[in-house]
């Protein structure tokens, strides 16, 4: 394996951390970004044409900087720009950094379009990926030979299939390659029978295969192996009542964990304490925190809310520097008993997901959060019918929710509650329970653009 | 990564073959497997209690045997065993022979019976798996560096997943992880976007993606970038008319590989010659060749007809000895220009998919290569509608075949060709195209029981 730089183990540090990276402080981990930042700057300007035409659009030379805050004085780099590369110079797009025969694995994510878009990896690349990824892992508790089982969708090119496994591999856990493809019949039969003391994959599906198995009639999914569950990829684990229903569900600690596909599987994640995702990309991604609106930045402190900017560090093939994530979240603490020192943050949605009701700012997860409240009456499955052109609108916000019971009681008392709690006016429309289940191991939709945009 | 005592690489040999032992003399392999056998036997006795009992009800001690020929005083280990192993002594049975925490991976089979069966392994044991299929993919001109896409299922903890993955790293080339489960339309839109030189997957499957290219309008599979396939998990890639049907679908050459989920993936496979599957399990895995009625040795000699049996050499995890893979082989040659010293062999059938109409043996591969030489009348789907007890009947065999034109013309035609090449009587119940189709990345059905047993 290469090396890449020393910031990568193979071995847990002692204790509750994977990674002393996580542990160093601000000037230190500055000092560090710093460094990668101006060799990483000097590398996209040598070796890709797409950042050196960037970067002589704004007439900047690639470097070096003297501190991490003239970063901001780079341009940001769009989703829609790197699917133009792509289209423009396939296979891997201009922005590829890395001569092709040195690219050991590519990955594909479909996009918002539905065109896929194409990631790369040298062996170098895939080592960083594994490393962060192993030090959310070792966050939520898991140790090297625990057997888990892998409850992402394993094929399509997906990050979380086969980027997974191989981060399992390199923190020495021991594997389950099953997959949410597999369908809850054969995953359940497969936990009984090998017992995994943990399991990853999307929230909404581990809660389907959860209670497919206590619908099944062969015994609760509390009974089962599971102790320790990581989810990620789409909204849901870090809403509370969410949480707390797949923990009762499976008897078993759930800690989330968020990453892009264009850059890394999971570069934040939940240590012991659960109370929100501490960063773990120190030494491979840059981030920033930007105004969702004025892009400008804003610091990474408690209360704050903005989208997250990312910058790839030693990134040798598809690096990214100050990609826009479009996901807004909130810095929700910056100390933790755990000792790492990255502040915690949550995911309140996608910038682009964010709804305003009458000059209200609505995130999906705070919907699901109030309607997860009143379970039973609401299943938790709902969708925003967004039947407005952008993201504003001055009339009452078009739910479709899953109920049970009676349909215009439960609609009136949806209604109530989110006026109570978030302080918007919405329109419900009750749905039977099931009516809006998402095909198993898909991502939930949560948005039905009706707007003809 | 640990040795695995000499016998794997992680660099080709200079020229057509992957390792130095795919080319040694009987004499010096025999002197290697009995050398490993003796080790592999010792370790049994001492790990194992499934085979230190085994070996207690034959009176048989675990060795050392003098010469090779005495393997066959051992017993046999039947998939019903093994079966039962697991569900005795969860989870991986009381044939499992090394500590659950040196485990690193576990891969799940279906199993004939639906129960799934489980599979080991050790890194040393994931080490032999990678070294026997980059022999395979070697020998039909997969080259490190090469772009490959992975066209077999990925999930299900399928042994045509995770584990081939690990062996196009292991050999160094460069892999697109996409999976059958993505579908025809995604992974025909990832081809034109990155143009892999490779593909493997099920014959079956590539003849329908083949398929569902050119009928989509955006032009020929056989202009796409694909130059070599390599195929494997049922019947039909050593079938010359779907050979040939794929070789020009896709403008590619199309070569054979035949492994054994409870053994590894691939451990025969044709090299550019593609007169047959040579051996490429050198130092793994101990191949016997026995007569399916009697079970007494065969020698691998051509035309040599019988069941392939298999001892695993340094195997950690799930060792099996003398295990039954109940396929019957033919071998069709013992020179090769390539230099290979094995036999080449061609896949018959299962021994229990071998059918006796009216004193006639009859395997299912023959009538496939009889309806494919008859298309486009027969568009080579088919069953055989097993309406008697055991394998034998004296009635006409009843089949469903999938016909264009005129149902009757065409349901006699094919029964004369039946009786002309086969010298079998059949009753062909004519289908329209499409009425057999298998679910894309599944294997093809070939047997439709109605017995009752």
């Amino acid at each position: 394996m290469s090396d890449v730089g020393g910031y990568a183990n193979r071995e847990p540090m002692d204790g509750d951390v994977w990674s002393k990276w996580e542990l160093v402080g601000s000037t230190e981990l500055d000092r560090l970004h710093l460094n990668r930042l101006n060799e990483q700057l000097s590398y996209l300007a040598r070796q890709s044409p797409f950042y050196r035409r960037k970067f002589e659009e704004v007439g900047r030379r690639a470097g070096p900087l003297k501190s991490l805050e003239e970063l901001a004085e780079f341009p940001f780099t769009d989703k829609a720009e790197i699917r133009d590369s792509l289209a423009s110079s396939p296979p891997l797009g201009e922005h590829c950094a890395a001569p092709l025969d040195t690219v050991v694995q590519r990955q594909v994510s479909s996009g918002t379009t539905g065109v896929p878009s194409y990631m790369a990896y040298t062996e170098r690349d895939l080592e960083s990926v594994s490393e962060m990824q192993a030090r959310c892992f070792y966050a939520a508790g898991f140790r090297p030979r625990n057997l888990v089982l892998h409850a992402f969708a394993m094929s399509k090119g997906f990050v979380g299939g086969l980027p997974m496994c191989q981060a399992v591999a390199y923190m020495g856990m021991s594997l389950l390659p099953v997959g949410a493809e597999s369908g809850a019949e054969r995953i359940i039969q497969i936990i009984r029978a090998q017992r995994p003391a943990a399991v990853f994959g999307a929230p909404s599906f581990l809660e389907y295969l959860g209670e497919f198995c206590n619908s099944s009639g062969g015994g609760q999914a509390s009974d089962l192996s599971i102790e320790r569950i990581v989810v990620g990829s789409e909204i849901g684990g870090g809403v509370p009542a969410t949480r707390a229903k797949l923990e009762t569900l499976w008897g078993a600690s759930v800690r989330e964990m968020y990453g892009l596909s264009d850059l890394a599987n999971g570069f934040w994640a939940e240590c012991r304490f659960g109370q929100g995702m501490h960063f773990t990309g120190q030494g491979f991604i840059h981030p920033e925190l930007v105004d969702p609106g004025t892009l400008q930045p804003i610091p990474l402190t408690s209360g704050a809310i903005g989208e997250l900017v990312y910058s790839a560090l030693g990134r040798e093939a598809t690096p990214l520097l100050r990609f826009r994530s479009y996901d807004l979240i909130e810095v929700v603490g910056e100390d933790c008993p755990c000792g790492r020192t990255s502040p915690q943050i949550r995911v309140l949605g996608r910038t682009d997901d964010m709804f305003i009701v009458r000059g209200i700012n609505v995130y999906p997860s705070a919907l699901k959060d109030v309607l997860n409240s009143l379970s039973p009456v609401a299943t938790g499955k709902f969708r925003i019918v967004k039947n407005f052109k952008g993201h504003s609108t001055a009339q009452p916000l078009h739910l479709k929710v899953e109920v049970t019971g009676d349909f215009q009681a439960a609609a009136r008392q949806i209604e109530t509650a989110l006026k109570a709690r978030l302080n918007i006016r919405a329109k419900v429309e009750p749905l039977e329970k099931g009516a809006l289940q998402d095909p198993p191991g898909t991502k939930a939709r949560i948005v039905e653009d009706v707007s003809g945009e």
